[in-house]
């Protein structure tokens, strides 16, 4: 007698700060908070209705900034919010939520802050991953088709093709330079690293003892169920605090030899910054787009938000305008993955 | 026995609405009245002071809106200040002030939103246009040497020479295009009309009469004296509404024959424009001009202005950032003179 998996499940990753979207972005209410969706939804409220094309809200275990708990828990009715204690990047995050799941249930790892609208694809392709992920002892990850040299993502380079849109993961790469980026593209061997996973609590945790042992000594004994949240956070308390803060890519993957790489058959954007933004918006006949309280005056291209403060520029092209109460933006759409600079020179202009 | 000309006195106009400094200007707070002055302090309290240079506080009269009695009283202590209850433009506004002043006293007429900061220059060219204007019947205005071919400026044209840096005025001229203001400087015949007068009553009430004959009658019967303010403009309500509005330049200045225009020994400027104002700022390292709570990060010759709200353009050059909770604008230096665009757009917007 063959027993049946366990229920496929969902850890969302919702613990960045997402600076690139200041003003707009803040402590209290970083990128994944914000209505970034194309739908208007946030961008964690959308990855949390795409979990739910492949598991249910019981299922997904959102792990999360413990000031952040609150308002994670009001996007994803139903799911169970993990506030960590302190931030110690993915790998730790992760294998702090395996605890929530049995050992042959393969669970989906996603970040909060990436948009993806086409949603059936996405189901289509996460019911192939879990599939897989369930039957073999292997880590599965999505490498999205590059449509451009982008040097703000790290790539898969694909090995030996398993069977259609599968392959083995011949090596993890960090960010290139252009030149590096643009050769990859041509080749055709590379593709975008998506940072979505899947894997049973079993494989991961394998791959984890290997790359990190000291993290997994560390977490792999804790459990926790539904309703036992709070007490499982106490927990992180005790041992949180003296892990690495390293993320999984590089803890994990990058040394781990049973990486399957899904070619994604959805659309996707780590929606790194206001640029990445607007390219999913709709658009006004200039070109301009505008959200809230603003007015492009004589405008042509250019992203123009309002927040509880009007923005209205005269006469820009490709440029970015955001008005908040707590700071106005104003840059080049291309300059736009640079703003992080500003949001520290605010802190720095905060603490003088 | 020959009696002595009462002392002189000051009108300062101080109606504007300013519409070019949005959104730091309001109609509560026009140009005139925000902190533009090179040394911090509000363009009107600058003209009252370059006004005690030649006369005293009882002897300058404020000419402004009703709305703005209260502020502009802030600014000009002791002065005499007259709410119009309709803005009707300068012609009504001078004949009306002119009520306050005896027949044979010369009084200088100032816009409230110039900049002028060689303050002994002015003083010592006031007091020559007063020793003029108290001898002889003629009305006289200051032209500016013009150091560009601006076309946001009316130009005067020098007639035959009297004295040093005085002539008589061959004609006054509109704002004309840039082939126009081109030639005219290049001539060495013109000047920039300052829009500053000093007359006695009696000299512009006859030109009045000549140019105007209906404002002149409704209001050469009016007179005032300290204290009777309030009499004044409730008298005022009688017969402003049904008075032309009417620059004095047109009304009166293009009719008269008896002007005659002083070089200008001071620096001028009528501060039309947000890089106007920057021209006379303090610059950073990078040429950046920053007011309040204002960022410039990595930015090169910018006007960034921050009024209860944080600004911090990234990676700009030559352009103006200004925010203020009531709005932000965002426009390069160059298209600076079209802010009124923004504010007409923000009043549809408002009424939308």
């Amino acid at each position: 007698m063959t027993s049946r998996p366990p229920k496929p499940g969902a850890l969302i990753l919702a613990g960045g700060r997402g600076e690139r979207f200041w003003p707009w972005s803040t402590p209290a209410r970083p990128k994944q908070l914000l209505p970034l969706a194309r739908d208007g939804r946030t961008l964690l409220a959308a990855t949390f209705a795409r979990s739910l094309r492949f598991t249910t809200a019981d299922r997904v275990v959102v792990m999360t900034a413990e000031s952040l708990v609150e308002a994670c828990r009001r996007e994803c009715p139903g799911a169970i919010v993990v506030g960590e204690p302190v931030m110690r990047n993915t790998a730790p995050a992760i294998a702090a939520a395996a605890a929530f799941f049995e050992d042959d249930a393969a669970f989906a790892v996603l970040p909060s802050d990436h948009a993806i609208d086409d949603e059936d694809a996405f189901a289509a392709d996460l019911a192939r991953a879990i599939g897989i992920a369930s039957r073999e002892a292997v880590l599965v990850t999505f490498g999205i088709l590059p449509t451009a040299p982008e040097t703000s993502f790290g790539y898969v380079r694909r090995g030996a093709a398993l069977a259609e849109r599968l392959h083995r993961v011949a090596q993890f790469t960090e960010k290139p330079d252009l030149e590096r980026a643009t050769a990859w593209v041509a080749s055709g061997e590379y593709a975008w690293n998506s940072g979505m996973f899947v894997w049973t609590r079993r494989a991961f945790l394998a791959a984890l003892e290997a790359g990190r042992p000291a993290i997994a000594a560390a977490l792999k004994a804790l459990r926790f169920a539904p309703g036992q949240e709070r007490a499982f956070e106490q927990a992180l308390r005790d041992v949180f605090p003296a892990l690495e803060a390293v993320s999984v890519d590089y803890a994990v993957l990058e040394g781990a030899p049973n990486v399957v790489v899904i070619d994604a058959s959805f659309d996707w954007d780590d929606m790194g910054s206001w640029g990445a933004w607007a390219r999913r918006q709709p658009r006004d006949a200039q070109g301009n787009v505008t959200w809230g309280d603003a007015i492009a005056v004589e405008c042509e291209g250019c992203i123009v938000v309002g927040d509880g403060v009007l923005a209205a520029p005269l006469r820009l092209k490709d440029m970015v305008v955001v008005a908040t109460p707590r700071g106005v933006l104003a840059c080049r759409i291309e300059d736009s993955e640079q703003v992080r600079k500003v949001s520290e020179a605010v802190r720095a202009w905060s603490h003088r």
